[in-house]
């Protein structure tokens, strides 16, 4: 598997809960209990999960803590944050954060409404923002208000791709084995250097695996490993399947993951995180239009052709009738991306319906939506000139989409007679309507593109 | 040290020679010997490169094999051998390649130009490949018409950002110990997992180190190496320094490497090495015009606007007059982004001789040059939609420019009386000039923006 998109799931897609899994035994192929070697009957389980982000991220190399670091605007961790939330079936999240950044996380999850989260303080280590994190869920503690869980996943801040089938696979085999960890094969060979800084041996590669995140443990035993664990181990320890099987004696079952669990550690890291998430909300368009039946429409030809250039992108379309029902599914099953094919004689009528009903979803408040305003041109009866005149009112009007996250480009497509000709315009609209949805930038919003 | 712009060095600049600095004691301070802990003396070396390209890149999940994956059209192999090539002091690189791919490689060096390039047929494994480099340099080959290095460099070629300081490193540490190599700290905690799956045992991460590239090697040390080594090592090995130290009692030295060695693996890591590519290769925007000396010009003002707005970006300006003189010597020093500044009554004269003068010069042969047409609209002296008409004329000569790899679109600046408007204008240009240059998307040429 590779983190590119997922097939056929949605950045923000709920899955299936894991309590009507294991109670109506229907599970996804994916999320077998059997895959993880499993079968935990009908007793549905109860799951929370402790993400530590209190590092500074002094790998990175800026002065942001990396996950706070920006993507299209939005801070990393509102998307492991979301991978999380999307899992019906984790009840709470108990995020550590150190006491400076505890405002700016509140306001991250008012303002992008992250949802059954808890703040707790991060502690000055890695493993110790972890004991925080589960002391707030431990029912010893006087003042939570939270519930022990039965089995609590750990992930990192910095790790936002994880998916719902690998976050089953540890909590199923951590409720067997006590204890479970994501893995990946080793990319480069591990040495061991003598005290001169010269190479003592190597190890052989293929016994090794690298420990990733997301792990899951029985709360009891994570937390008894916590209570026990030296000072020495909370101050530089690294793993928790270490501390589980030290202080509690319980193996950890190991789980391959997949590539897309990789942790972003260095800027171009950010880079790559950047790009697999324009990836993922570039994979659909929307071709809009105000079609009565039987109507011959231009934005047919067009979404014709849109399907035939860009053929590892999904075209729908959605008309703009009955309060735009059609859209509203479309809208509600996260399609970011719209081209409005408006009328000649029209001009901007049907991209404002649009607009209107975009607003209202609230569909841009977790990813930059892209909208392109399409015109048609017959050379006869207008002037290029005296057509862009008409349609630079667009730019005012994009300023004030921009505030709310929506993108708004206008592209005014030449319609020769010409069939041929006509053709050719309609592949130059489908490569500009590409390049403005991949590359999803905000300085050329209001901007008059011509095909 | 981050995988972001070098300081100060330009993607394809000449470092200092080694033999050079070896024998005139002019070391620069990021390439002391002593830094590496050896005092060569006076002695040149001779070093030559072995890069192994025949592996499939299974791990991308592409057809593809990795090291032909393009990043801005050029495949990734082509920006590693330009990295070593810059290398002064590198006297031959061998890369082994398939036979299947040995022609799409000679293609690829005449089209970029490489030089001092050979290649060998690849083995079946990497340890094959790479012995089979080292053939084609040992003297001892009735048919090779390379001669014997002292010392060899062993590099990826999917590893495209090694940089002149740590080639250097290696090469002197292997001079001295017979064999160096690369480090990097562990991202992950390297565990060992126990026969059924679960957990053995963690290693401690501060005691290990990941390997990685490039390493090097006395050459009779590392020849005799692969010359006594097994089958086994052959087709199983993953390590080189492991060979040295099992066949020839050689105990590599250690050099810390920097991010930027990072080996790109999975489609995330091409996601990133085009991003800091084109981040790279964005650093430098020379502004262009026409002036006679005590000319007051537009362009200045512009000038000054993108100093203030894009302040990560150096400006520089370059005069047309002269044939160009002061542009060819900001061409020379890998400059990769334009803006040409039209005066008001030539309209596009002033950017088809900076054209003519890009299209010289050879500059978009290793990466697309980015050049911004600027005109200047006065709206009490011409509609916006007449002067749009006048300019649309840039639309077929994008065209013809895209195919020698420059991309260029024009801006229509308005350019009010009012000094705070004109500002507001000039502010907009810079975002839109920005963001041309940052997405570098061919599928925007052409076009005409308004700022």
């Amino acid at each position: 598997m590779e983190p590119g998109p997922p097939s056929g799931s949605r950045p923000t897609e709920q899955g299936p809960c894991l309590s009507g899994l294991l109670g109506a035994h229907q599970a996804a192929p994916a999320s077998s209990p059997s895959a993880a070697g499993a079968e935990p009957g009908r007793c549905p389980l109860s799951v929370a999960a402790v993400l530590p982000a209190g590092g500074c991220g002094e790998r990175m190399g800026v002065p942001t803590p990396k996950q706070f670091c920006p993507i299209l605007e939005r801070p990393l961790i509102s998307y492991t944050l979301q991978a999380l939330e999307r899992v019906c079936w984790i009840k709470d999240i108990v995020v550590a954060v150190t006491s400076e950044n505890m405002e700016a996380m509140n306001s991250i999850i008012q303002k992008y409404q992250h949802k059954r989260i808890s703040l707790v303080e991060a502690g000055g280590t890695r493993h110790r923002s972890i004991f925080n994190g589960l002391k707030a869920l431990a029912e010893d503690q006087p003042d939570s208000k939270l519930s022990k869980p039965e089995v609590v996943i750990i992930h990192d801040a910095v790790r936002p791709f994880v998916e719902e089938d690998v976050l089953f696979k540890v909590v199923i085999a951590a409720k067997e084995h006590g204890a479970a960890g994501a893995i990946r094969p080793l990319v480069s060979t591990v040495i061991s250097p003598s005290a001169d800084g010269c190479l003592d041996h190597s190890l052989e590669r293929a016994r090794y695996r690298a420990s990733e995140m997301p792990q899951a443990f029985l709360f009891d035993v994570i937390y008894e490993a916590y209570q026990q664990c030296s000072d020495y181990d909370l101050e530089f320890g690294t793993e928790c399947l270490q501390l589980a099987l030290k202080y509690c004696h319980t193996n950890a079952k190991l789980v391959e993951g997949s590539p897309d669990l990789w942790k972003v550690t260095y800027k171009r890291d950010l880079y790559a995180a950047e790009s697999i998430i324009k990836e993922r909300i570039s994979q659909e368009i929307c071709v809009v239009m105000d079609t009565k039946e039987g109507e011959e429409h231009i934005g047919l030809l067009l979404e014709a052709v849109l399907k035939c250039e860009l053929n590892h992108v999904k075209i729908t379309s959605g008309a703009l009738q009955h309060a735009g029902s059609d859209l509203q599914r479309i809208i509600s099953e996260q399609c970011y991306n719209f081209v409005c094919v408006n009328v000649m004689t029209s001009d901007f009528q049907d991209t404002q319906k649009l607009l209107s009903i975009l607003e209202e979803s609230n569909l841009s408040t977790l990813y930059p939506v892209v909208v392109v305003s399409v015109h048609f041109l017959d050379f006869k009866l207008a002037t290029l000139g005296q057509k862009m005149e008409n349609l630079m009112w667009i730019r005012g009007f994009a300023k004030e989409m921009k505030r709310r996250n929506i993108l708004l480009c206008g592209l005014l497509v030449c319609y020769p007679q010409d069939e041929q000709k006509l053709q050719e315009s309609l592949k130059q609209a489908a490569i500009i309507i590409a390049a403005l949805i991949k590359e999803r930038n905000s300085g050329l919003v209001g901007q008059l593109l011509v095909a």
